[in-house]
């Protein structure tokens, strides 16, 4: 089954708190592809792994990045799919830089951010948007909120 | 046509910003209905809008508050549907609350943050999520994506 | 004898700091009930421990929570018991963002914000609150201060 | 009938918007006075205004200042009596040296915070901490929350 | 003469408070050209900006924008000359989020970040860059200098 | 020799980076006495410690506290002896609560803030004040002064 | 009589609000002068405004800047006399940065801060450090803090 | 060959993090100077520094500071050539009131800032501005940028 969520990241460095949301989608019965590919230092290789999504079936993207954190903008100035935006706390500033350049972006192009290294939150949120149009991931989003009742 | 997004708000003081996100819908071909109903000052109402929501055709929601903003942490702990929270600007803190409030979900149960204020980003997110079944409301988004390199 | 203070945590990792609670009410003559159950994760147990808790003979609550900390806004919606609320210091931005959700809360529902982590003074409002109807427990803050003084 | 809530005020500038307390009391059916004294420019006056309450029948304080807010606490310092504390907007730093000055006191002197500028919270979280030994108060602050919800 | 300083700011409304940025130049003697191109909306005009630069003889960038202000990295990613960012105030956070996330610019990719609305600035730091080449340029920095102490 | 500067801090814990001021004062030449009394804690001794210093011949005030710092303003409040107050960067918020708490004092009561944890600087700042009428310290400050450049 | 303070603000365009500090120091007996001068754009002026001010009997300098406020350091750096800074409100950021530049200095060369824009203080903590050595100030100070209590 | 960059730190403390910007530099093949003098410390040693510079053929400053970080601001006084600034995090505060004090310059007086403790691009900022009239440094620079791609 090809890939519905593309996860990009900035930097290698982000791989270890990164890497787990492809298993959190898995649990979700999601499939996921996975990139290293800097907004900064790479933006002709992020660009093409954005524009050739659409007709690869991603449907869309989760995108994390620390400090002056360009990656989800970047991406979503791209394309009209979604974007997640992750905002990680590496850096001097405990992630606070990198949330305010993550969401605070300008009107037209919009990036769907959450909590500070909110990893998680991102395959959840991905999930929510997936299961609009299947049936099955939204019975494992159902089955998952009556298990966080029960923790 | 039945509305596919419900807009919630805290407060009637929010009205005059929060309302033109039903203009931005509609000219991207979305229905949509708008609420007032606080979370903390009517929590039953508010959880009646979230509950009935599914049956009546709604896909997402997107919920707009200020200071310590719980409107749509409240929404997504009562839905699998997506929300979208929209921080709002009023208040001491220039909605920095706000924000953080919205934006700092636990694992679990995310909301998808878009900046201080933004109305018309919320609108665009919201017609990118439901673009992914709709592929009227995908047209348009590329018409509108078109539009703003021109601009 | 019946428990005065209701104590509500948003999550088991919040135990081992919020649990002494209990035993500074204890030294103060307050005999008191402890539960973990999260505003997001589990809204309807929530409310169930907020509804119950008048009959069952409470006078206040003690609500802590980090990050986005809904839990003590989401209790003071559905009662008119005086809610006591704690920002825990987990998470990226060292309790800022918990301090902020919680102390600024719209006007009709109070929440009274201690300090962060500030889990002893949590108590000694407590205590200072149920004084006024309890003169055994005035006794024991005035010993309290006394003893402040000597330290 | 003799005054419940003694408020104080640190400076006359703040009057117009600390002085509805009152009526915000009077409409939960509870009497209060009303001082203006500086913990800086008026430290025994201050004092005395404390020390005195108990035996004339205060239950509790509602203290509100500016930037660096040391009236709460100092308050505080002298009583068992609860006291909330409201910080004020007014100053530079839009109330958020206020907050901090309130909220983050150390452990055995607690000051129950609301949120910037919360004078109308202030009164309720009174009210709510009377109502517990009165039952009309109670009723009143009932009335008020369904109030709330139809508004 | 063809110009050496390439303005680029991200959107209309943020032309007043840059277009001195040319005139400030002028005063230094060095020609500038001035385009509208968001990193968001325009991507790719933005980069055709960028990657003719070099051939057309520009020396350096100077990039304004507000809010999530991607322009100046953008710009910085795609290009080995100079690039002077200039957080813009507007939006809800006083410029803070603008600083942030130009400044704040991952290892390999800096931008060269002025103050808040530094508009004056950034001219003079890009006089003083082409001044390292251009004798002329040189002499009038060292007169504006001594015209500063005379103020 | 009778102590010139009375150094108080809050609490005990902060005594490790406080103690230290002593010796910073004797290597300028100035005798100094040290007490650990919570403006908070212990309102009535912190008054008596500052009441009793001008006849004792102490010359100014050096006060330490962290978070709602009220111990430097509080000491000001009751003399019109200059009081020095150093921020200590205990609990949470890094100092900034702390810093807050002590230099945005009101109008009529100054406190003369040094750096968080600069305690060094607070006998520095110490021995400028006194130096002005003891020429053997103004001696000793400038070679401090120089000793500093050949660093 | 010759002035025993020296006031220096760095622009101009601060004068409004810092001249009053000379009417301030006059009402508590104390003469001073008062000079413009920036540390960025007049260094050699400053330096010879802080280096002739021993032998002109001068006993302490109030220095008042904004945003990158670096005059009252630069003064420190070349004097042993005492220094009082005073952030200035300018700017983007409320003053803030300013308090942050002229609070924050490294060991070996305090300035004693004040509030953002705390002109008065500035000039009350000039008096009470030099009533260490003219009774008459003292005299002045004590009728001050008389006065305040009274308002 | 005689340098072209001079590198000044704040503090032989900043030592560590600092010194490889040397390396950085001659990596991209340019020479550089290093000295350690604080401008609050020993500011005619800095200034000396400084001002000899131009006739000794270096085109540009590095300068690095934490806290209240005045040492680029002061270089930047003294000089018309280039000034790069790096805030250091050292301190309670992160590294946030060295950004501040470092990047709010006052207009006439720029420092081109770069990210908290970001000392290799400050060098690499350094080899942009001195490429634009040495080609090698041009070719190396290109080079670093397509290894960046290939990382």
């Amino acid at each position: 089954m090809s890939p519905l969520v593309r996860i990009i990241i900035g930097s290698k460095s982000d791989g270890e708190i990164c890497q787990p949301i492809q298993q959190y989608l898995q649990d979700l019965g999601i499939t996921s592809d996975f990139f290293i590919s800097s907004a900064h230092r790479n933006p002709e290789g992020t660009k093409e792994l954005v524009i050739s999504a659409e007709q690869e079936g991603i449907r869309l993207f989760i995108a994390c990045a620390g400090m002056a954190a360009h990656l989800p903008g970047v991406i979503a100035s791209l394309t009209t799919l979604p974007v997640i935006g992750v905002p990680l706390k590496g850096g001097s500033l405990s992630g606070e830089d990198a949330l305010l350049s993550i969401v605070q972006m300008p009107p037209g192009v919009p990036v769907a951010t959450v909590a500070i290294n909110g990893v998680k939150n991102a395959a959840i949120l991905a999930a929510q948007i997936i299961a609009l149009s299947e049936p099955d991931v939204r019975a494992k989003l159902q089955a998952y909120k009556l298990k966080l009742k029960e923790q």
